[in-house]
């Protein structure tokens, strides 16, 4: 089974002058997933969770509704160089009935028959598919609430610390409750991991649930929540113009630069409740 | 034509209340590149420099050695839904007797004819296929030069300041000289970016230069890195371990936390020279 980290020999440089030391690195491997035998995606993620990140990528690629469309998920036995199984291969079985994804490069959902590619195609693709709108979902929730998740995301990050190499996604309830934290070198990979472990939990659609990743939210993260049900997506940095057009299009509450006490919110403002009243000092 | 940054308004909170002001974002949009008239691939970018873009992408998938390999980029007529071009498909013409890609999924490279798909076997495929291995490049460099290049990179960022959100790469020669900076929302997409402009400058091999990536660095940056011959790598936070990998094999200098004065350097350290005596005080 691949290894979270890796250690390795590392020059470090200083003012000082330099000397070799060990070092530790996030681990990077490819994850090739073959759904009912025919390769689907490779990935390069960062080994573990494999069976969670599948069912999370295949959740926000709209293959999957739910864990019951899945038969079974398994490693191929795929020896490496070495003779040992690389446990980088995962089959997929889909559940009878469940239509296969097409592996065909012009499925791509961004394409439309016409010429035009835009924003505006991109989203429609995404509102048209999900079946789990967030737009009326009621979560209410306080600043003071999502100020404690980003040191609650880190604290969580068991292997950012020693590598300084990983993003972090995690799911939390609506009073800031941790229910899931994934890490990976790849910050889809971490939120599929987060969202196969909800597929997994038939926790999905995510009603009143906080999607928190340590990064920024581009359109692509967006859209995983909102295909998940997700109504509240947060970062620690900046948004994307697109992640803030889609998020506003699926009614779903955008909250970046969530750093200390102050936050900026993009869309779905009404999810947000006043700051409690400052004490009298 | 897209633009870079998109101005929103934000709902900005603090512990002292919130208050709704403008807030500057950067613009993603999806950009789709045909090659011959068959869709190769759509990411999702920040508009801009999407000629060098395709060149790049097309240099680092191995489908074009050299300008010349090209024989014409243009965009499609591609109206959105106001009628007007939106400039997010861009149709590629290969030169005469290039081969075109092939679009298929099964193409992936890092699926090998057996089951096993491992680190292995994608470092095999970057190490057989690199035209320009950066092995015997006999670019040295100190680390005060190093150490001067993640302020040069930034103050080259001319859309970083004004919206947070944007991953940068700059190519610099021996000396700490810029020769070019590109920003986007996505950092393979920034790399591709400034790589194509080394393609259309006729620059590639990269000989002597040094790429600078405002993140991570990546197994797949390291691979883009080797396809145009870069001999050093250098990334403001952390490598993967399949980074280090990829670099050792490409006998390529790969430089992570390069911040202040001080760094790592992970494979190639005979191109670091030693730090320069530090001045009696």
């Amino acid at each position: 089974m691949g290894r979270v980290t890796v250690r390795r020999p590392v020059l470090r440089v200083t003012e000082s002058g330099s000397r070799t030391r060990p070092d530790t690195l996030a681990a990077e491997e490819p994850l090739e997933i073959r759904v009912n035998g025919r390769a689907l995606s490779v990935t390069m993620r960062t080994p573990g969770h494999d069976v969670e990140l599948a069912h999370g990528f295949l959740l926000t690629e709209r293959v999957i509704a739910d864990k019951d469309d899945l038969h079974s998920a398994r490693y191929c036995d795929s020896p490496g160089p070495d003779g040992r199984n690389t446990y980088n291969v995962l089959d997929i079985l889909l559940a009878p009935g469940v239509t296969p994804p097409d592996t065909s490069v012009e499925r791509n959902f961004y394409t439309t028959s016409s010429c035009g590619v835009c924003g505006k195609a991109a989203l429609d693709s995404v509102r048209l598919s999900t079946r789990h709108s967030p737009e009326h979902d009621p979560l209410e929730i306080t600043p003071e609430t999502l100020a404690a998740l980003p040191d609650r995301l880190r604290a969580a990050q068991k292997v950012f610390d020693s590598t300084g190499g990983l993003h972090g996604a995690a799911l939390f309830d609506g009073d800031g409750n941790l229910l899931v934290c994934r890490e990976d070198v790849g910050r889809h990979n971490a939120v599929d991991k987060v969202l196969g472990w909800a597929v997994l939990e038939r926790r999905v659609p995510l009603r009143g649930c906080v999607l928190m990743v340590s990064g920024r939210a581009s359109f692509e993260l967006v859209q995983k929540a909102a295909m998940a049900g997700v109504p509240l997506l947060s970062a620690v940095s900046a948004p994307s113009s697109l992640a803030v057009e889609l998020a506003a299009e699926q009614g779903m509450t955008l909250v970046g630069f969530l750093r200390g006490s102050s936050m900026n919110v993009y869309t779905g403002t009404h999810r947000i409740l006043e700051p409690d009243a400052a004490p009298v000092p």
